[in-house]
């Protein structure tokens, strides 16, 4: 079977060892001295897996075959370059959206025209370089059908099937929204709120105790985001305040706050902007999320002004 | 008429030279360079006004007398600490909050158990030194009685005169509170806004040519106060969106914004929080407000962390 990933950032890198355990893997990324490191040395992975194996990487598509299974891994923001090169090779195949937020199944499935399935994940590593990750959270990859492409359930198993055969967790949904939307209103909540604030995921952020504690604006977002859920008739997998409550204790830097400190392209229109758009679909408010929103692109056009 | 500015910033300052011109003006600082500085060469006021003036500066207060009359400048959240060491001279005087937001009045009636008078200034300046300031924005300082105190409206008419003989605008209010809710709500939405996203008052704050706009959220953070202030049977003195609309052509660095960049205490309890708290008074919602109130003050607490 030949899969490809697309993107090797922490989350590509797990895929892309574990499944070259098991599979044909090509690793389609963008610097060229990253397809030269991963051709050469292969990838490492330590932590709670640790092994290393060998595949195959190109940055040009030139050099890659037609896969049946490709796992685009990149940041939502960049999807539809990263995806546009290599789109033909997937028409026969169905690829994977193992993404933050929601949207990117609509730009995948638009440029390949093949099966796209919607993927959710929660594992988690640490990149220590181009061919070292390490392995941190080991938690399931829920994977479904995306319902605009008619992807049969047989292909989301088949796929759920090859990771669990990798060594790596998946668990295969007749309906993923559910637990696409816990983290997405999980992330849209807890990443926005870190990128204002400049806030690890801390305690602050399950903290109730006062009249002006960010907890209360928490739990206000997420019972936001569980209203717009309801409306559109999908129920949450995980309760996504549960979820913010356990990750206050960890003290883990929120991707979006990693963006904002580096002046980097957040993913907030496929979080906060994902529900306001939903939220409109559906005919119901997302006041918050709105606010949040809007704040965090404020936030980005602040990068263009002159240095004060 | 001996007049005491508190607090000798860029509004102390301007009020401070203004007042020496006709008054017998002592100004009490906090920093001994400060107060000699003062004694040593008075003020020097360029801009829209040119003059400079000898005053009297301390920051002991056994070196003052009592007086009829005083201004309390400093930040809000510097009030009680300002005020507290030379409360007892204002025992038979009068007191202006010439402060941001609410709850300034209420803190100063507390220690001086005198009468104190609501204060709404627009006047802007830019301090150059502790002994020159740049006099720029000539508009009014709107006075009122401050109710809980039941200062004489004759006492409030004598103060703006004072000031307007100083060569100052000045206006003497009935009731003070719909400029001061007019200010409030343009500041709590506008400061909190610009320390959030890292903008100055610029032209995002009155755009909404998008839905992700910046200016929607200013605009429903504005319409928002104006629902609280009429809960409270507040009507507002200037439309504060209108206000907005004027600012953001300016570029002007908001004072919350110069907070976070030096991660100083900001206003925020006195502007979101005190929108929220007489929301709360008035059993009606102010969801948005406490939502920025709530974020501004995760950033203040994200300065403890470790840096990172």
């Amino acid at each position: 079977m030949k899969v490809c990933i697309i993107g090797c950032g922490s989350i590509g890198s797990l895929y892309a060892a574990h499944l070259a355990r098991v599979a044909d893997v090509y690793a389609f990324v963008r610097r060229p001295e990253h397809a030269q490191a991963l051709n050469a040395e292969g990838i490492r992975v330590s932590g709670t897996h640790e092994f290393s194996v060998r595949l195959r990487a190109a940055c040009d598509p030139c050099e890659l075959p037609a896969f049946d299974l490709g796992i685009v891994c990149t940041k939502a923001t960049q999807t539809r370059e990263a995806v546009a090169p290599v789109a033909h090779l997937f028409r026969q195949g169905a690829v994977i959206s193992a993404q933050n937020g929601l949207g990117s199944e609509e730009i995948i499935a638009g440029l390949t025209g093949g099966y796209v399935i919607r993927g959710t994940t929660f594992m988690s590593g640490t990149r220590h370089s181009d061919t070292h990750v390490q392995y941190e959270l080991d938690t399931a990859t829920w994977l479904g059908p995306f319902e605009a492409t008619n992807t049969p359930f047989a292909l989301v198993r088949e796929a759920a099937d090859l990771i669990m055969a990798s060594g790596l967790k998946a668990e295969a949904l007749e309906d993923a929204r559910p637990a696409q939307w816990s983290k997405l209103i999980f992330n849209a909540s807890v990443n926005s709120a870190a990128a204002l604030t400049g806030l690890p995921h801390c305690r602050q952020f399950s903290d109730e105790s006062g009249p002006s504690s960010l907890g209360h604006l928490l739990h206000a977002l997420i019972d936001e985001g569980k209203r717009v859920a309801a409306a559109l008739d999908i129920a949450w997998h995980e309760d996504p305040w549960k979820m913010n409550c356990l990750g206050a204790e960890t003290d883990h830097p929120p991707s979006m706050l990693y963006d904002v400190k580096n002046h980097l392209a957040t993913e907030i229109d496929f979080l906060s902007g994902a529900i306001v758009r939903e939220a409109k679909h559906a005919g119901v408010p997302a006041l918050l999320h709105e606010a949040m929103w809007r704040l965090v692109k404020g936030k980005e056009a602040s990068w263009t002004l002159p240095a004060s």
